[in-house]
């Protein structure tokens, strides 16, 4: 049985080109079985941001709190605690925290299908 | 572009077999384009409970707020704000909200494939 907490799974940097100060846990993915989709909780530092790309598979987030913006359709927008965001795929996207030591950085889950769209393992799944 | 809070989404009542006082609100679903997977939030109020069941598709559940179990593998299980489980397919699972009107029920998202393990539409998606 699965029951494990997001405070209780400590993050784990992601060294990814483009990615500024972003550690991430995985909460639910194929290793646990799962069979279609990926949970992931995500930390990004004050200042730090995830790439900007895009890619064949889309994301669905959860922003837990913290303080930051999302580039989507070629702007940003101002995102907080509670909020869903779609990104569909092949659609260009960025999650950038605050500068701000006092937000203390963005954090939000982000789940994926665990099959890209044009077949294969999305990674991080 | 979909940037939805889940405070500004107000919840529906869930009229299923089964269900006591269980609202949802749709946060991502099929309607938004959403290819693989949905994400609902629902509440629970005081006392009330989903269906004890069993479906051919998995749940990926994040507890939000409030206090409850969580009925997984013949047992109940306390669940609090940050817990993450996994309801694999064919499990007979529920979710139970405390009785204490000040725990203020149970608040939660629920994830499900858009399509059956057999085949079909997922209900609630």
């Amino acid at each position: 049985m699965l029951i494990r907490n997001l405070d209780e799974t400590p993050t784990q940097p992601i060294d990814m080109p483009g990615a500024e100060q972003v550690s991430m846990a995985m909460m639910i993915g194929r290793d646990d079985g799962a069979p279609n989709f990926a949970m992931r909780q995500f930390h990004v530092a004050p200042g730090g941001h995830s790439p900007r790309h895009s890619h064949d598979y889309e994301h669905e987030v959860l922003i837990l709190g913290g303080a930051g913006t999302v580039h989507l359709e070629g702007a940003d927008h101002p995102i907080r605690q509670g909020d869903v965001i779609y990104v569909p795929a092949d659609q260009e996207h960025q999650f950038v925290a605050s500068a701000d030591p006092g937000d203390g950085g963005l954090r939000f889950i982000c789940l994926v299908p665990v099959e890209r769209n044009c077949g294969g393992d999305t990674p991080g799944s």
